[in-house]
């Protein structure tokens, strides 16, 4: 940066700070040390409900103030942008109070737990767009730089008219049948199971990199584990009461075909029952002139097999994301020398902070993550409905 | 082999010496070779319709004699074992025809083009069992060793309570919209497309493993280019007419979703349409105490996830199959020298061999055949009924 | 962090502020940020030659002063440890002042150019000791988690007798014969060439890994491109002179074998020629009882073979290294969710920190940095000497 | 083969019919059922010490005849083509004798135990020649479809200037110490260890593939373990006696750089102590314009780097050498169908065929396996100098 004036700050917020706010925390504070932001990211307050602990966090986490109500943080003059790392029960409530109250917004994913609430959010996002406040959903994967190119070629054209879309989520951190029942596994607090968890982040890549919407969903869903013990803390969370044991409420595990309007296929596998496999997102695309494929636990790498070549000497090649040229990469370290998880967030942070400064709306929107909301929802309405094919709403 | 008197004869006649047949030769030339087997084959005779072709394809593949009327080759009083290679529209009235007239029955997959024929094929098999004739369908990758070590593994309970089967057979062979109407793209001839020639496989693999049969399937299938040149030499193949351009009649892709009934779910897709993808059939099982994965294109080998272990050093090892305890291996080469295609026709013809002596059933047997055959059939249903969750008769 | 009292402060000033300095930049302001310090790190100063640039530099990077002679920066009584980021030539100097001065050391790999400057180094450091201050250098691979795993796997016993250690660093970005001839390439500044930049790090991590010296070696070295042209503003290093080119004076490749003391044998091999190949840092242990296999370009597995097991369900086992057991990993995120290169030196700030807290000797040593420096010197004169087996003194 | 007459006849005599007997009566069986050979293979004879299990050999692997003493075996009227599947020590004698009596002759490589020995062998081939009698050696690896159509790729100029050939060779069948001192660990049978045995084929690659040979080597040989049990039933080999043990005297590994004349440099390990290795022979080959890299273990693949691409779309690409464009593929079956180790073998006895019909020398010749031959004694001779650079003769 060569700036002679210092850039005009941006104040964030964030309401929430564990997992998530953690990697948030770890995107604001490294953004603008990195890339050369048209803004300085002043990270003015972190928001939770425990006074001690989040002070404690705040002076952990690098945030200048400390909050325990999260209207009082979004009514903050220092705050100019709103981080919501809250469960997505909460989610519609914050992000239309923040952009009422006239802040940007970025909302973790899923965008929220119904379809209803993510309407009333777009609707939300759209009136605080005409007074130039903007709002994104952290769909943050996009922002892995291997798929980031990804989207480059295949909007460049290199797989040509797309025939298949084929997408797995798997995890396995609840295939013991002791492992408690958190709130991640009660439909009132999650919305939904891996399909919101994990389904959500590969609808969403799949209609990002496709770069169309599914127009509708075959599905099947399924809850392995039907009753686990109560957590230590919270018994209270047990509807179905009983002496230390509640019944899961979401699915475990939910598999679904799907279709483009361009005519592609899909298929979609989201499981936290796939013993062996911990964050293992994999993704593969075949066009008529290439594929692609993708894998998270191997995150710097890009399969592409370009299909105009003489099958002599075709093959999927693996691209080491970590060029200068590759989206993002600039900014890093020399070829070779790769990023990691996290790194999805300071990505996601640099690009919100340019669309906040541009006043251009930030991808993905409010509008995208409704979209992916409804492909959920028709997901859960083709399981009700003996796997019929429903269309996306 | 250590025998004194040398072992009696076993007449083998093949129907068929294409692709198919190319490899059942190589098996029936090799398997005596290379393994102790009880009997003594001997490749009596080959049939095809074209009398100098037959007679090259005798003379090329070891074969002693050659025969234009498959009727003929049942008949002959040298040949007590008969081996189908043909496309999938004649394989019931060869088969009941030789086991009727007393022969043992290797017929290639899928058994058959409907249900109503593999269902009598399996009445004919019955009765012939009753008069020491024996039948097996040709599911040859159940004897890639990996595979049928894994059918070990999962036997001895090494997986655990199945959670999930995912299983994708993909090529690429017809993604060129100019590629020629061949047979393999008609339904009368084909019975159907990527599903019976690939999902056939996936299915019985599937089915094989697990240990049990699929309950119920919701499926989509796509015919992604749906008219084609007609071949050079066959246009009368083409139902509408035209000049020089036929309708495709089958499906290019299958996806389907299935449950078996113990609870476990699964997902399947085949395609022809797979860029890239040559022969990839991949297969992953994950259960409560580990998972395994194959890829049919680095076949030596076999993942396996033992999810008993600490967490700490877990992890899917890459077993290379090619010890002297890995099922077939004794007979071939030192460790880390591996097998190829072939050799799965290889480890048919000797477990054939060693039931026909034994006069017990071998396996895959024709209602094996008929179990995967109403799968497809489920699956072509359900495809037609808007992905309804279909029932397996 | 429940501390009560907040943790005293470690001022520490950082000289060098280029690739190395962005990437230390980033450990010291994270590493507090996500572990548990004992003590608050506090980025005082930044130092480099240029005014105008390294007060950029502080102001990017979150420095809070600039000095631009490190000779004032080591004076600073806010700064308690001298972090030193420059090239090779100038670490001697630095470091034995900074020790001298009273200041704990952490100085950047190869510990010099020199054996001669390394042992004084190692005196400095000695001295120093005795008065409280710690010396490190910096061999940041140590810390990645998946070979610190594989140090403790080691250490346990794990692979039994060693055998072999196998270990190649590839690089590719001179393959060009038009890449300028920067200041890697001339020995007056680099020291040597892919042998000390790259060859510095394989040493040090088989001798780290095997858990002890090596007691001899022999090498081969070649430079492909032995002229390159001037790079655009600083024609003054040229030694040769000319129009427009001068004279490579270093290594392009260093191949070796060597010897330790337990009977195991070594292959190393350093290049900047092997098109393809990014920062393809690869090394593999055998042993009695197993074997370890891990390539930097994948840095969250490792491979680990157990031949204690069943030869029928050996193999090698990809272990995901980010389940909280790991080291550093409980600070992390969740398994699966990976790192990447810049979170070594993170963890290296971390042990640094804990190592000064306790006034434990930081590992690795400036003596560990002297060792390593005595193979190379071996390396090169082995090499001189026809290939001839040379100890390392 | 729609030749009208039949082809003439060659008649094959094999001496020797353990492993390497076995996987070669698989080849002459096979080679003319695949492939369009211009002369019919005859199974004439095999020969072998043991009348009862040769006679049981020669049933079981498909020859007319079985001898007991190979002078016989040569004198034969119907053997044209000597096959030498014996250890090395009697290669010499066995091959100019077979040379001398106007055979052709295929030898098993390493083509002798000592220089000398290859040196009176290439002199009788050299007069053989005149008589129109050929010679070839095994060096079966060349054979792979993969490393075939890698040396395509190079001679093609694809790699453009060769930089690097790194070549490991890696099994582990006697990392048990109390594995048998058998004939392959004495030197007075196998001549050497690991070198001879693994570092032949090794050496003959690189050589092969860089299309010029070493022209000197610097290298350390090992013997980890130096005295095990003597095998049940041949206590006479043990040469220092003792009651139960015998000495080895042959390496157990040997580690060696070398370099080209055109000023490559290669590096090469050869190990039967790299626990978890079966049978890994891995090759890659670094060139200005590109790189190539091999593992025997899943040998339908072959990955190449084109380093002519943009940067930003290169990377290793797998190619699946399976497609009929591919060396010998077109005879086999559809693409991502495999083969596995014996197919080299077939592919060996093919173009020995061929040869041998055109009159023209088949590659490798005899001059190969001397050229082997002198590279593994220079070898032996710097690991006896102190790994001094030592020149190829």
């Amino acid at each position: 940066m060569s700036n002679e004036e210092p850039a005009p700050e941006l104040g964030v917020g964030m309401i929430g700070y564990a997992f998530m706010g953690a990697a948030h925390s770890q995107a604001w504070r490294t953004a603008g040390r990195v890339f050369d932001l048209p803004l300085r990211v002043r990270m003015a307050a972190v928001c939770g409900r425990d006074q001690e602990r989040v002070t404690a966090a705040a002076a952990r986490l690098g945030w200048a103030a400390a909050e325990t109500d999260w209207r009082a943080l979004i009514a903050r003059d220092d705050v100019q942008l709103v981080d919501i790392c809250t469960p997505g029960d909460s989610h519609a409530e914050i992000a239309i109070a923040a952009l009422e109250a006239g802040k940007h917004v970025l909302c973790e994913k899923p965008l929220a737990n119904t379809v209803a609430e993510a309407e009333a959010m777009v609707a939300a996002a759209r009136a605080a767009a005409s007074r130039g406040r903007l709002a994104m959903v952290g769909f943050n994967y996009r922002r892995v730089p291997a798929l980031a190119y990804a989207r480059q070629l295949i909007a460049e054209g290199r797989l040509g008219t797309l025939r298949h879309v084929r997408v797995t989520y798997l995890q396995d951190w609840i295939t013991d049948p002791d492992f408690p029942l958190v709130w991640r596994l009660r439909k009132e607090h999650a919305g939904s199971g891996a399909l919101g968890d994990l389904g959500a982040h590969i609808v969403d890549l799949a209609q990002h990199l496709a770069g169309e919407p599914l127009t509708g969903v075959s599905a099947l869903t399924e809850t392995f584990v039907r009753e686990r013990p109560l957590p230590a803390a919270s018994a209270g969370l047990a509807a179905s009461g009983g002496t230390g044991r509640g019944a899961v409420t979401v699915d475990d595990a939910a598999l679904f075909t799907g279709r483009f309007g361009s005519g592609a296929v899909a298929s979609f596998e989201a499981s936290r029952f796939a013993s062996g496999r911990k964050n293992a997102l994999s993704i593969e695309l075949n066009g008529a002139r290439g594929s692609l494929a993708f894998d998270l636990e191997r995150l710097n790498e890009l399969s592409f097999h370009d299909h105009t070549e003489p099958a002599v000497t075709a093959g999927f090649r693996r691209i080491l994301v970590t060029e200068p040229e590759h989206p993002y990469l600039d900014a890093w370290w020399p070829p070779g020398h790769g990023l990691g998880y996290e790194h999805t967030f300071v990505h996601q942070a640099r690009d919100l902070v340019h669309a906040v400064a541009a006043g251009e709306q930030p991808s993905p929107s409010f509008a995208d993550g409704l979209q992916v909301q409804r492909v959920l929802a028709a997901v859960e309405e083709s399981a009700a409905k003996n796997s019929a094919f429903t269309p996306v709403a």
